[in-house]
This record gives structure tokens, sequence and C-alpha cells, in this order.
């Protein structure tokens, strides 16, 4: 069988698994979840075995040791996948809830159903642990699921699969629910995301150049987001303090995630002020400051000192990196931010009241704040329980993505007879 | 200037536009919306003679008499614009609505508020009325828009272009919040459509050939559906009553309809009872029944009776015909239904309580009834007040589109100097 004709089985096998996922009822996908989790504790020996073919394979390969560390399924990684399954049984069911019901003038009642996508396929990269927390919650969303991790974790992906369609089939539920791609070729992931009669939406988990790769050919739509290039601008009316530690915390807490400030917009006026002090917690942890005209001036003496191109404006640095600007004010800024940002999240620190207003209307972004840390976009952080991914999209799901994003609202209607007159 | 760079300016402009539609009150672009309607109230007849213009050519063109219906813009059709333009200022504003917003345990609140999409690209056929209904409800959204109407309407499009941006213009908003594609080129279609940069939903209105078009290369996400090939399933514990009253307005109510009924599965042990009474009604509309071959028997010698094939499963009529068939029961109905449906719009008739509520959870379309005529699949009938279209796709807008399809969540989160620890 080629590629082709194995991913187009997979994809019919996904379908047709995705009825009896979709009727299934909560008790039922709660259980397999917990089966799943059981299975994983019990051979969690295998799983570590299996994990060791990779590393072996990967470091004879010459893997680098941050990928080899990401690769790796420690005893805490098993025993956090775990808890996660367990954490997701614990969630409310997001399926089947009728809302908006309203009575017409024609006597039907019309409400919306929420119901599951269908088929969900989940591209990722070298970390194993996503197998389970993906097809967890699809599973909990009523959902069948086509995997396809990287090459470099397969025997343990494989593994992970046995177990999860273990789970399945005790609790009744189809063992297709959950497919791993069972190839390291690479034109499997070009089918998959070609394929929109079998798969619903695509959830691409990896770096920007997974993802990139992906946009150029999918033909099945994506939740995604490629960069985030996120801003906090200080506002003339900040308070001082709470300027100095969202700044701060919004860099420094880390700097690999998506919803780390990447530039510093500052109003002229507060400038003086807050930058120098600013400058003197930013060098407790050596950030590189790349500063336009103004700045610079200001900041003159910092030991990491830039002057900033516009390329800056426009860069994600994923690093100890920060570029800073002065603007006029809050018209400005915004300005900037309609421009330069990949609308992920931007944050406004003002104690003026229509400001505040003004941001959170006009800023164009995913997730827009007041004197918070931009840190603070995540799933978990805004309640959603879990988190699937984050997309920069508009349509559909917007920010963070928990099992919502995964199901979709039908029109139900209850009648009586009725017919259009 | 080539039609490339024509499109790109206006897909700039767009874009510019947006921002200042975007963040204009609700009370301003009513009174856009409220001008634009005195505007065409008070040009009528420039109105008339513009369309005088379009309809000379396209007779002279050859156009058939129904194409030529479509793009008569009647005294009554500019009555029933301006009449719709008023009923939209009517509808409450979908726009800056924040909800569910909660307090995390961190400290910050979080919530979701109602924003604009952006830009709105409506690409459409002869009818010159869709370019002020269209335009009326992107401008009560607060998005801007590119229309593109079929070039035989190009005077009249031009016309009312023209009192839209003059109602713009008097309610202070920027003239290009509302853009028509200004040339009959068709390769300005292939530019609109791959400009997810200026663009960010395409809602095409029109028949199956321009949406099966567009969608081979559209890059910017559609709100569309292709086919209605909907059914009603007329369960064995169907009150006979209403099976015959919803089964003749389904397929009678009117023929060219997209939720107009297609195919009509009947439970075996209902058929010989239900199939001869309803015969004796469709026959008052000479409708062609194509029956597969238990269902043939019954109906022997009803004067307009074929054999179907499996061609029928898979065919929209949008004419008076209608496939036929028996089923065993619910499965085999939903099993029929869940093959050949286009997810439109499916309908049981039963006083079984369990089979209804199987119906309405298992059967994966936009909308599903239980006792009520497929033809109130509609966004009026809703309630939504207004129709932009209708999706069957699973992302974003499902079933009718009203004014909240063309608007997106972005999260909102309250601080009060809040950092990630």
């Amino acid at each position: 069988m080629n590629i082709t004709e194995y991913m187009e089985q997979v994809g019919r096998q996904a379908r047709a698994a995705s009825r009896a996922m979709a009727r299934a009822d909560g008790a039922t996908r709660n259980r397999a979840l917990g089966l799943i989790a059981d299975a994983i504790e019990r051979d969690a020996a295998v799983l570590r075995a299996a994990n060791q073919l990779d590393l072996d394979a990967a470091r004879a390969a010459g893997m680098a040791p941050a990928m080899l560390d990401r690769l790796a399924l420690s005893e805490q990684a098993i025993a956090t996948m775990v808890a996660g399954l367990r954490q997701i049984v614990s969630l409310p069911d997001p399926i089947g809830e009728i809302s908006n019901m309203k009575s017409r003038p024609s006597g039907i009642q019309v409400g919306q159903m929420r119901v599951p996508l269908g088929v969900i396929g989940i591209i990722y990269e070298a970390r194993p642990n996503v197998t389970v927390d993906a097809a967890g919650l699809c599973i909990k969303s009523g959902n069948a699921t086509i995997l396809r991790g990287g090459s470099e974790a397969i025997h343990c992906n494989r593994a992970l699969a046995a177990l999860v369609k273990e789970g399945l089939a005790g609790a009744g539920l189809p063992a297709d629910g959950v497919q791993v791609v069972d190839t390291t070729d690479r034109a499997a992931v070009g089918a998959l995301i070609t394929m929109p009669q079998y798969v619903d939406v695509i959830v691409p988990r990896g770096g920007k150049g997974l993802i990139a790769r992906l946009m150029a050919e999918a033909t099945v739509p994506m939740i995604k987001h490629l960069d985030g290039i996120c801003h906090v601008y200080i506002d003339a009316k900040a308070d001082l303090q709470k300027a100095l530690d969202i700044a701060y915390n919004a860099k420094c807490h880390r700097y690999g995630t998506c919803n780390t400030m990447e530039t510093l917009l500052v109003a002229r006026a507060i400038a003086p002020t807050v930058l120098p002090a600013l400058a003197k917690r930013y060098l407790t942890q050596q950030v590189e400051l790349r500063a336009d005209a103004e700045a610079h001036a200001i900041l003159e003496g910092y030991p990491h000192l830039a002057r900033a191109t516009e390329e800056d404006w426009a860069t994600e640095y994923l690093a100890p990196i920060l570029a800073v600007r002065v603007v006029d004010g809050i018209d400005a800024a915004m300005e900037h931010i309609n421009t330069w940002s990949s609308k992920h999240t931007e944050a406004i620190v003002t104690e003026d009241y229509s400001d505040a207003l003004r941001f959170l209307r006009e800023v164009d972004s995913a997730s827009v704040m007041v004197n918070a840390s931009t840190r603070f976009a995540d799933g978990f952080e805004y309640g959603l329980g879990a988190e699937i991914g984050i997309s920069n999209d508009k349509l559909h799901a917007r920010g963070p993505v928990g099992l919502e994003g995964l199901t979709s609202l039908k029109y139900v209607v209850f009648g009586h007879g009725e017919v259009r007159k």
C-alpha cells in the first residue's frame, strides 16, 4: 500500500469511528480516559523502554541536546500525562448542551446544540506526551483523532497508541477513535492536511517552521498561530510600580513562550522615569535592549544596548532581547501595534479609565489586557481547564483554545407539526 | 494600473477603513444606514435608469428571461431594499458585548468581547439588491466590505455604491468602508479570494457553479454552502397528519430553495399508509417521484413515477422531483442521511420521544428538526433578524448566518497589576 492509499484508509476509518465517538455519552468517554490513564501507569516501564529506542536512534543520528530533552519521556513526564488525563475526566462534558432555545412566532422552538467537530488531525514534533494530551482532549470532546507525531518518537508513540486503543476498546468505543499515523514518511503529513472529506480541522503543535510549512499547503482548516509578537504599552498615566512589575514579568518570566512580550512601547511623558528604573530590573537578567533613537538616548550607559531597526518591530525573539520604542501616546501605540503585532496578545498599563477602554476595544488581537502581564494569555490561566492550542485567526476559535474549540454548534428545532406558510 | 495592482489597492484601502469602521459606535453605524436608505429613496429614478442600461445591454447580449428578471430593479425591489436597511437599523448592536466574565485565582478578570471580523468580501451574481443588503449587514457589524457583483449589473451597482459612500461620509465614516469592485474583469474575483492579508472572510451569494469555482481557488476562508440535499424521515411512530403536512410543505412550498426536501425516507411499517396518501397531495403539483423498488411497488399507478438510482440520492433537484426510499427504521434512515446528505437540514416526523432525541443528537447536519418542515431553516425563521448566508461548514458559523457570523470574540483581561508567578 502506498502512502496515499494508507492515509486514505486512515481517513476513512477516522470518519467511520467519529460517528460512534459522537454518539457515546460523557460517562463512556470518561471511562475510556480513565482506562488509558490506568494502562499508562501500569506500563510505564514498557513506555520508557520504547522511548529509549527513540533516544538511542536520535543520539546516533546526532540530535541536539535540547531536542533530545524534549524527546525524553521521564518518570515525571509519565506521571504528568496520567494526571493530565484524570484532570480532563474531571472537566464538564462539553457535548450535548443546548443553548439559546427560543419560541418563534411560527410555533417552532429553535436552539443550538454543542456537538463534536468530527475528525481532528494533530501534527506535532518530538514531544511524545502530546500523543496522550491531544488524544485525551479529542476523546473528551467526542471527536475521532488522527495523530501524526515526529518520526523521532515513533517507537514511543506506537506504544502509547496501543494503550490508548486498549482504553477505547475497554469502554466499548472504536479503537479507530484514535489513530497514530504509523509511518515516518513525510508524505503522510501532506496527505493528512489535504483530506477535507475525512478531516474537519488540523491542530499543529510545534514551532514556526512546521506551521509555516503546513499553511502553504493545507486545504483542511487549521487552528494555529504562527508568531507571538506581543506588546506592552506603558501609558503616560501608568502606575509606575505596576508598569515595572508587568514589563519585567512579561519579558523575563519565560523567554521561549508565544505570550512573552517582544516589544515595549512607552509614552513620551513617562519614558524618562520608567525606562531607567526598568533597565535596572532587566540588567539582573542581562536582557539586551534594542531601542529607537529616543529610548536609546534615555537608556545611554545600559551595558546591553543596541539601536532598533524596523526589523526588530517584526521579530519574535524568544530570547532575552527586547525592542523598545518611545511613542506620543495611546494613538501612536495602537498604530504601532496594529501595524506590527501578530495579533496574539497586547497589554496596556494605565490608570486612565478612557484609555483602558479604548485599548480594549480598538486593539485587534486575540487577547487584549489592562494592567496584567501578557504571560496570562493561556488556557489554564483563562480557566478553560485545558488547552489544545492558541489561535491567531478570527474565525471559529480565537486566543487560547479549550475543549469548546473542538466542538461546533448545530441548530435544533423542536416542532409540533409546523409548516412554512 | 493592472487588475492585480487595482485589487491590492482596494484591499489596502479596505484594511485601513476597517479600523475606523470597528471603532465607530453603534449610533454612528446606524446613522450611516439611515442615510443610505434615505439616499436610495431620493434617487430611485437614478437607480432605475442605471438598471435600464444594464437591462438593455443584457437583452442585447441575449440574456435568458429568468436572469433578466433577477437583474431588474423594480420600484418594489427598491422599496424592499430601503425597508431592509431600516430593519437592520432596528436590530441590536452585535458589537462590544462582553460575555463570560470570570474572576480567576490569579486575580485577573477574563471575558470575551464581540468585535467585527475586519474586512468581508461578498461575491454575488446578477441581483443588484445584494449590494445594499450585504453592505447593510457589514456596516451594522462594524466591518469594512468589498463587494464584487455580477458584470451584468455594473451600472446599477456603481450607482448604488455612490449612495452607500454618501451615507458613510454623512455619518463621518470612511467612504472606503464599502467598496464596489469597479471592473468587470473576472481576474478581480481571483485576486479577492487570495488576499488573506486584506480580506478576513468571503461570503459568496449565488449558485452552485459560482461557489464550486471559488472553493477550488480561495485561500481566504469562506462562509458558504454548496448543496442543500435535505431529507425528511417519516418514522414508524409518526403522526400521519403531521407527516403529510410536513412532507408536502418541505417539497412543494418552494422548489428552488436550498432548504427544500430532496429525498423522503419512510419507515417500512408506515409506508403502505403514508405513501399513497402523500402521492395524492403531490399529484396536485405534478411532482415526479423517483422511488426505490419498495416504494415503487407501493406507488404503482402514480402518473409521474420513476425508479430511483443511486444518483438520485446525491441530487439537489431544485424542481418538482422527489427521491423516495423505504427504510427499516431510524438507524437505516440516519445511515442514509449521514451517507448522502449535504449536511444542510434534516427532519424526522415522529411521536416517539427516544427516536426524536436520537435523531437530534446523531444526525450531523447544520439544522436538525423534529416535526417541522425543513423550509424553516432560515435566518428570519430562526430569529436572527437578518441572514448574510447559510453555512454547511462546521467551523465558525453553521447553518443560517446572521450578524454574529460577521463577528469574532476576542479575550479581554481586566487586571490590577497582576504578574505570572
